[in-house]
Parts: structure tokens; C-alpha cells; sequence
């Protein structure tokens, strides 16, 4: 490798497939690797690959993944020189970075600052104009406690209208308003719930985009002021904002007006001096992109990112968090054909309901242009104490056709007997022709859903 | 898909990975599959996941996969309209493949006539010699029945010689010859084992290469004048003439020369009126290419070359046997990055004996870079009556150094329960410097296997 080495011992605060995938880019750099784990994750792949694996709690991610004293005290008992967070638990937790780094670890994701910034709805809305990125037209910060003056605010934006909490997300503390008639109960109903779920009740609104596509760029920034942006992502469809299956580049937009949005995004990360991997999300209608929020890590979809620039984002991450360059110009990043990404859950395709358990059968698909992440083996029983992700079938073709059909390939070669799995629902929304044909919104799958439940 | 719609019902007259890896294309192009299998592979992937599947006879090779009868009885029964040979088994038959074609279906590969030329050494050299594809000096066909006259053929080539079996391969019927006193022996025991073996006791003589490494050049050609080359790869990493890590492109050669040599190849493809996928096989030593022989069908290592170029060869095979066109210009063709195939064999890794017998455990790698061709899963018998090959680990990088941290990071990952494999003699290769910094020889792996051996 040109660029120079690095040395360490990773700490990887994390569980399932992504564990596994955070070592497989510490074992590309040589860096060795300690696996934390729940007492319900002993028998996991990740516990078995790690150089050093350590138990940290009972099943409880509140009292395990979840629980910064612990992390850090594994960290120490285990000589750790960094921490990667992974995603979800405490990768976007500003004060979990700050502890990491007052303990003299690196943590390999942003500053605590750039995680506080974006991790508030309005501050992170803030830089972003300040950045020149475009947001959806909305108040400007928190909403008055006056309701005539939130009334005015809704009126000058343009019904319908979206109430937010700023501390929320998930799909939890927001509320659609589409006339003034329904507005003040709906902000106070929202701040209750916002109060109640995140222990505060400030509220913004914005425009409520009816049909927009969710569009996110992949960012990555080194610290010696090199901040690119690696092509984008189609993730519209969802369900409860949970992403199901994403798609890489997104289709039917042209590549200058991708290029157009990195470029305002690697801008922004400039500006803000953020440091490693990010994702900016977007919603996209009629031309339009709108930043909704940025997280602060490396996402679940990063692989169809992988496939199509050839670039090993986890592995970028840890060597930015090491104080390594980028060994990318901006102009030698090439999105080439076309990848898809199904989360493989188990759970039941129809209600949802979570299948933890013993699985018998766990057959993978292969061939070209075909790539599985999975912490799960035949034989591996799923606690029901966690997520219910159980894999990922990645696919990249030439072109879209060709991937879409690899994918379906991959899904049908796909063998799990023991629980149950979404793998018929992804079938079945591949064979779907709006969804072949491109460029769905976020409520597709939702009124898809719908559709099929009636008789 | 931008290529016309080609229909059809394809036979697959194959087992194992390569049976799966055709369904795969046929797949992709909407192809229906038969598969055939002997009564001890009734239990294969290649069985479950075929459109039709019938049983051709007992375990032994000779009654199912290498009987034409029975495979063209199967294509009338079950409607079939192509038959795909695979590698192996009837691959390089010519009979067979004018039999298909004389009942009317249509044979995945070049015609008879090709397979006939290049089947034979001489006729294949002589072809190669004309259309401009160097060869090693040697004898002008076959040698002449008089010692005297052999003498002068060796002489004037240049000590050390060797002796080849026209009908020979697999390093069967071929003997080294160091001086003009060890000569007439030579070419006596080699006629007697050649008429043993082969029933063909025709012999020539070439210059020995003493360290050349093995470099083959991969082929596309259609049947509307378009003939492609994809590329080169190194397999100089042999056990008894059989592969065991192939790489693409090969380490040290400058891409010049490899684009000169893959141009004559796609050149004598042109001349001789070519169709389908095929392999010219090179010694290549000091500079010089060689050519050795040429086979035509697809090879086991075809996917490095899918992976470094983003073509799916079978899948162009199956479009060309079909009539269609290659949507494929030589610029067009790019080499992207590194990559490189572990064949895993179910066999000890000292010995080498076959270790036939049920995998209890079978957990593939995963990540970015990785894929995994294979027909088995946990739970499968693999039966002792055909070829020891497993799976093919294929990973692909940017660069040679991240193809091969991928690779050590997939074979470390897989594990395999029940049967012995060679999984660890690939790790000991990766591992060793030589291979490491690149080029080794065919006599490499040999020469290295002795050293350990060793006490």
C-alpha cells in the first residue's frame, strides 16, 4: 500500500453484520481487533473472528452496546487504541465520542461537535444553508409558543405543512398538518409526544413533500482537508422509515445534477471540518433536493456504494480516524454500472413480526457480482433481544437490467430454513413493475402493502 | 437489456459449481435450465435449482456425464433446444458437439471443426504459426520415424527438449530430454505410453522453457465477425498440471505486450472462423510468449476475468451460441484492478488424497471484493467418484495488494467441517513472499511443496 501504515488495536462497540464487516477492514489495515459482547451474543461470528473478545454485559444492548462505561473499561482492559462505533447504539452519540476521546482512544467517526451539530434537526438545518446545501422551506429554527405566529410561518411556507420535534426521528414526533384548521392541536400533541419521547418539546415545521424520493450522498473526509463525495443512493422505499431495499446510483437522475448536490455536500463537510464517513439525506421531488438530516456514521447501505466506486468505505474510515490521507482526488471517483441492496430480516414478510431463532438452513447465493454480509451460519440461533438484520445480498452489474436481474438470481438461490424471513417480500417487490422501472417514492412500499393485505 | 430476447430450454451436461454458475446465466437470460445428474449427485444444488431435472444413470462419469447418448435422450425428453457442456467431462468432444448439432439443438461452444483443430497439438501449433501466435520452436509437426532425423530436430531446437504426445495433456505422455546420449530412450518410452494411453502413439518435440510462467489470454468471439480478447491471466501456480490460484491480470508484464499478444489471439480467432468462449495458453518466459495449446470451452478461472473486466463470459457464450451479438467493442474493454481464484478442493493438503464425505460445516467469507462460486452447502455428501473441487473463493481489489489482504481475509473466514480441504495450503501460499511479490513459475508450487515436505 502507498499510503503509510497504521498501527492499533480496534475496539468495535457493535454486534451482527457489521461487526464482522468493521473487522474484515481492520484486518486489511493490520489492525488487530477486540469483539465486545452480550451474554446473548457469545455464540456470534463476530466473537469468533476477533483477536481479542470480550463480554460486557447481559443481553440488555441498555447494559451491553448501549453502555459507554462498560465500552470503555473493555477498551482499557483489552489495551484498545480505538473505538468504531459502528451504526446504530452509540455511533451517533456525541458525548460516547467525547468520553472515547478524553480516554485518550481514537474514535473513528466525527468530532462530538459535528455529531451535536447534526444531530439536532435545527442546528444541522442551520449549517447546512449556512453551507449553501438546499433544506425543505420551513421555520427558521424552533417554532414561537405564539400560535398565530406558527400559523403565520405554516402560511407563508404552504400547506400541507410537517411539525417536527428536533430531537426526534425514526418516524417518531412528527405530525402532518394539511390545513390551519388542524394546526394547533397538531403542535401540541406533538410537543406532548416529543416531551414525553425525547425529554424535549421544541418543534420546527417545513413543507410537507408529498411524493419525493429519498436520495442520500456518501461523504468521506480525511483531516488534512480532503472531503469528497462518492455518488448517491436511492433509498425511497421504506416502511415505518425502516430502509428496505436501496439502489445505487438512483435512477432517472442525471449524474450532473448528482454532482451538482456532492459537490454542495463535500462543501459543506469542508466548511464544518467534519472528519470521516457521513451520509447527507435528502428528499427529492420534481427536481428538488431538500436536506432532511445527516448521519454521522457509516450507514447500513454503504456497500452499494462500495460496489459501485470500488472504494472500501470502512477501511477509509479507520484511516481517517488514524490521521492517514485520502489517497482519492475527487475527479478519480467513477460510479461504474448499477447495485442493489436487500436487508435480510427475519421476520415474518406480511406482519413483520420479528423471527428470532434457531436457523437449520442458511444457503447463500454466489456468482458474479454477487456479495452477501452476514454475522449468521447455519447452526446460529438469533437472540430475540436485538435488531432483526440478519444479512445483506448486495448486487452489481454493468447496468441496472443486469443487476436487477443478478438480484433476483441471489434472491431465489437464497436458501434459510428454522426462521422466517423477508426474503419472499423482497422477491416480491423486485417483480414489482413500478419498482423495474424505476424511481419510486418513500410511500410506494407502504401503499403497496396496503394493496396486498386486501383480498 | 439493449441485446434482442433470445429464448430456449438450456441442458446443462455438467455437475458441480459450473453447472450452478450456467443455470446462473441461463437465468439471466431468461434461459430455461435442465439440469441431468447421476444417481450420486441427486442430492446437488445444480439439481434443486434447475427449471427441469433428470437422472442420466449410475454414479460412474463414463454412464451419465460422459455419455452422449444419454445426454442427447435427455435434451429430446426434456424438450431441450441447447446444450452447455461446462469444463471437463464432454467439453472438448468434437464427436459430441457434432452430435448436438446434428439432432438439431444447439452446442455452447465452437464448432466441431475447431475443437478438432485445437484438440490436436500439432494442428493446433500449425494454426497458430500461421495466423502469427508465437510458439515454441520445435518440430514441424510430428516427428519422423528415424532417430538420426529426431536428433537433427532436437539439435537444431537446442538442448533441453521436449517430448509431447500429440494426443496427450494433463502432463501425460510429455518427457524432459537434458542431452542427445538420454533422446532415443525417450522418445521410445514416450510413443510406448502415448499408444497406451491415447491409442495414438504420434509424437513432436519442443524447446523446453525451463521457468516459464503460465499466461493465458481469455476470448470472446461471435459468429458475426467480432472477436474480443478479455484479458490475461497468470495460473502458473500448479500441482501436477492442475491450476490451484489463478490470477488477473498477471504481475510484470506490461500491459503492451499483453494487448500485443491478446490481439494476435483475437486475431487467429477471426482467421479460423472461431465461435464462443476460449483460452490460448501460453509459456511465457524471458519476455516471450509461447503458445501451448488452446482450449476450447469456458475454464475453471473464468471469473477472474469477470471480475477485472465486468463481463459475464457464460452469459456471452450463451447469447453468441444463440446467434446474438457481442455488444462489445475491444475499447471498450477495460482491466480493472486485481483479482484472484482459490479452487478448494476437498482433499488433504499434504497428501492430496480426496477426502470425500458429509460437510457439516460450510460458512462462506463475505464483504467487499468477495464472492464465492460453489455447489455445496452444510449438509452435503460430496460423492467420491468425481473431481475433488469444492467452491472457488474469487476476490477482486483496486490493486494487487488489496485483492490479496481480501483473499487472506476470506480464507482466514471460511470454515469447513466434515471433509478436509485445502484451504490451508492456499492461506501457506498467500502467505509466502515469493508468491507475494508476484511472477512465480510453473515449478513453483512443486519445487516449494518439496522444501516442505522437508523435516
Amino acid at each position: 500500500m502507498s499510503a503509510s501504515q497504521i498501527t492499533g488495536r480496534v475496539l468495535i462497540a457493535n454486534r451482527g453484520e457489521i461487526a464482522l464487516r468493521i473487522q474484515r477492514a481492520c484486518r486489511a489495515l493490520k489492525l488487530e481487533t477486540v469483539a465486545v459482547f452480550s451474554e446473548a451474543d457469545r455464540e456470534s461470528r463476530h466473537v469468533q473472528e476477533a483477536d481479542i473478545a470480550l463480554c460486557i454485559g447481559p443481553a440488555s444492548a441498555a447494559k451491553s452496546y448501549l453502555d459507554p462505561e462498560r465500552l470503555l473499561l473493555a477498551a482499557r482492559v483489552t489495551g484498545a487504541t480505538a473505538i468504531h462505533p459502528g451504526y446504530g447504539f452509540l455511533s451517533e452519540n456525541a458525548d460516547f465520542a467525547e468520553a472515547v476521546e478524553a480516554a485518550g482512544l481514537i474514535f473513528v467517526g466525527p468530532t462530538a461537535q459535528s455529531i451535536r451539530i447534526m444531530g439536532d434537526k435545527i442546528s444541522a438545518k442551520r449549517a447546512m444553508l449556512e453551507a449553501g446545501v438546499p433544506c425543505v422551506p420551513g421555520s427558521d429554527g424552533s417554532l414561537p409558543d405564539a400560535v398565530e405566529d406558527v400559523a403565520a410561518i405554516a402560511e407563508a411556507v404552504g400547506y400541507p405543512v410537517i411539525v417536527k420535534a428536533t430531537g426526534g426521528g425514526g418516524g417518531k414526533g412528527m405530525r402532518v398538518v394539511w390545513s390551519a384548521a388542524e394546526l394547533a392541536e397538531a403542535v401540541s400533541l406533538t410537543a406532548h409526544e416529543a416531551r414525553q419521547a425525547f425529554g424535549n418539546g421544541t418543534l420546527y415545521l417545513e413543507k410537507f413533500m408529498q411524493k419525493p424520493r429519498h436520495i442520500e450522498i456518501q461523504v468521506l473526509c480525511d483531516t488534512h482537508g480532503t472531503a469528497l463525495w462518492l455518488g448517491a443512493r436511492d433509498c425511497s422505499l421504506q416502511r415505518r422509515h425502516q430502509k428496505v431495499l436501496e439502489e445505487a446510483p438512483p435512477c432517472d437522475i442525471p449524474a450532473e445534477e448528482i454532482a451538482r448536490i456532492g459537490t454542495l455536500c463535500a462543501e459543506a463537510c469542508h466548511r464544518m471540518g467534519y472528519r470521516g464517513a457521513g451520509t447527507f439525506e435528502f428528499l427529492y421531488e420534481d427536481g428538488l433536493f431538500a436536506f432532511i438530516e445527516m448521519n454521522t456514521r457509516v450507514q447500513v447501505e454503504h456497500p452499494i456504494t462500495e460496489e459501485t466506486t470500488g472504494i472500501d468505505i470502512v477501511r477509509e474510515q479507520l484511516r481517517i480516524a488514524h490521521g492517514a490521507k485520502l489517497n482519492l482526488r475527487q475527479r478519480d471517483i467513477v460510479t461504474r454500472g448499477h447495485a442493489f441492496e436487500c436487508r435480510i430480516n427475519a421476520e415474518d414478510p406480511r406482519t413483520f413480526r420479528p423471527s428470532p431463532g434457531l436457523i437449520s438452513r442458511w444457503d447463500l447465493p454466489g456468482g458474479p457480482g454477487v456479495r452477501v454480509d452476514t454475522h449468521v451460519t447455519a447452526g446460529y440461533t438469533i437472540p430475540p433481544h436485538y435488531d432483526s438484520m440478519i444479512g445483506k445480498i448486495i448486487v452489481h452489474g454493468g447496468t441496472r437490467e443486469e443487476a436487477l436481474a443478478r438480484l433476483e438470481i441471489a434472491l431465489a438461490e437464497m436458501r434459510v430454513e428454522g426462521v422466517t424471513t423477508n426474503l419472499s417480500l423482497h422477491q416480491d417487490i423486485v417483480a414489482e413493475p413500478a419498482f423495474r422501472e424505476g424511481s419510486v417514492d418513500i410511500h410506494f412500499l407502504e401503499n403497496w402493502l396496503r394493496t396486498r393485505e386486501e383480498p
